[in-house]
């Protein structure tokens, strides 16, 4: 898995940052890519990455704000017009479906696929062999949401070296041991897959953050997660800004990590009213606090 | 007055060519910018340019495909964020407002500033002392309008060297006199304003067309024009598939030009299936029907 940002900004698209949305890429785990928010212009981003729009399956809004939505409409038109022609689902705050089906219906926007949109709320979001969605309401001026990804765990290697040692032949058999099933030879032996099978390898967790006040429940969704992805819209030399404004500072999300012992942060949504020069600072802000620390910016990939 | 074209491309975004949005400058004549349509990412252009969203007066829409329209509620969610204060007036056709109302109130945008919807129709937009609008409908799959600017004629030079050789003393009389009102100086004289001022300088008329087939209201809305801005969405060689599309090609663009008897046309709304290299191409299709022409691409600036 991999995770593109597509926007790291705030508020407002800037030169530097486009407004909020993230591309988690599981094109090996299970041949999509899930979006997380969508500003304005995010269809332009994905235009300078290798992003196929019609791999996207799931779009995952955190809140309404117009710079976690407003390109939305935009991205599932072209999405179609580019021959995407699997289903996708939206899932988001209640409010969505009535923002998008207004969109595409005032616009004459034909899919070509299935569009289907969910108006969540706490709890289990989706899951499946492969992924858990669990959403918590966050503290922001209107209902956000952050989400907590819990992958499964896979199995282990297969022991190709002990089963052709063993006399037993290779072919479908094989797939069947490795995913822990246990197996009947043709010369009557049970095949236990425990026996042919490495340690299973623990899935990862990714807490993925909407805006928001530091509070419980990030805490909660980042609970030694492999990766936390928490905005910093402030330094943390403006706390009392970032609280009037229903956002965290640098050191905020950093105790945040903290506290839930994330093993990574990945400061994201950061004020245009920082400058390039100016990040080294966040970065500090937050790793006096917490480790290791990047700072997110645009068509960044981080590897997980 | 000038034009500044901040996405020139058609249906989706690409690298070359953002979707449509241009915008009239008339900073000396009246203090503001119009913008004709405002598709997706219009705000993120007009970073690249001087212009400033809260000098946008009014914004007319031609028609209500996503290309024309998605960049809408950013643009002026932007405009408040960036302090503007004063009123602005969207025109578009039926259901403009419902997408916009809906956009902003789901999520949670909330304007400084006093925004008017205009639903249109087919005639006079608006008018004041300075610029008439009318439109027509065109020819598109759906309700697609083309606009006739027409700026009033400016009263001609004041002739000073006239005025002072009579013995007419400068002062506020001189203004009356150039705005072409009769006035009595202090010794009893009539003053007659034709006597001392120029001829009266011809406003310009500048029309700018939605999507469309070529058709009669095409060229009515462009008779005699100083500047049509027409799109061309395909080349001349595929007119079947600008028809079925409800497009025009090149060449139709330069005929509606010529038949018009417009002094100058742009052609704009340009497919991306056509590269930078075969640009040249496109332009001289339509040369050899009508000129001058002008291919307009994004950010280019066009002096009327």
């Amino acid at each position: 898995m991999d995770i593109l940002f597509l926007g790291t900004g705030a508020g407002v698209p800037g030169k530097l940052r486009n407004v909020s949305s993230l591309a988690l890429r599981m094109l090996n785990e299970r041949g999509a890519i899930w979006l997380f928010d969508c500003g304005e212009a995010t269809q332009h981003q994905i235009l300078h990455t290798s992003l196929k729009p019609r791999r996207i399956e799931k779009i995952f809004i955190t809140h309404l704000h117009g710079d976690h939505i407003f390109g939305l409409p935009g991205l599932l038109g072209s999405r179609s017009f580019q021959g995407g022609e699997l289903p996708l689902t939206v899932y988001g705050p209640k409010g969505i479906e009535e923002f998008l089906r207004t969109a595409l219906r005032v616009s004459g926007t034909r899919l070509r696929y299935e569009l289907n949109i969910v108006e969540m709320d706490e709890g289990l979001v989706f899951e499946d062999h492969h992924m858990a969605v669990e959403a918590r309401r966050l503290d922001h001026g209107i209902d956000s949401y952050g989400y907590r990804l819990q992958e499964k765990d896979k199995p282990g290697i297969l022991l190709v070296d002990e089963l052709k040692k063993d006399g037993v032949p290779p072919g479908p058999l094989y797939k069947e041991i490795k995913e822990g099933r246990p197996v009947t030879l043709e010369d009557g032996r049970l095949i236990d897959p425990k026996k042919y099978t490495g340690a299973p390898q623990k899935g990862k967790t990714i807490a993925i953050l909407g805006d928001t006040r530091p509070c419980e429940a990030a805490v909660a969704l980042a609970k030694e997660a492999d990766l936390l992805i928490h905005e910093a819209t402030f330094s943390a030399e403006t706390p009392k800004m970032a609280h009037d404004y229903f956002h965290s500072t640098t050191v905020q999300a950093a105790e945040i990590a903290k506290q839930a012992r994330a093993k990574a942060l990945i400061l994201n949504h950061i004020s245009s009213r920082y400058t390039k020069e100016e990040e080294g600072m966040l970065k500090q802000e937050a790793e006096a606090v917490f480790g290791p620390v990047v700072l997110a910016h645009d068509l960044m990939e981080f590897f997980i």
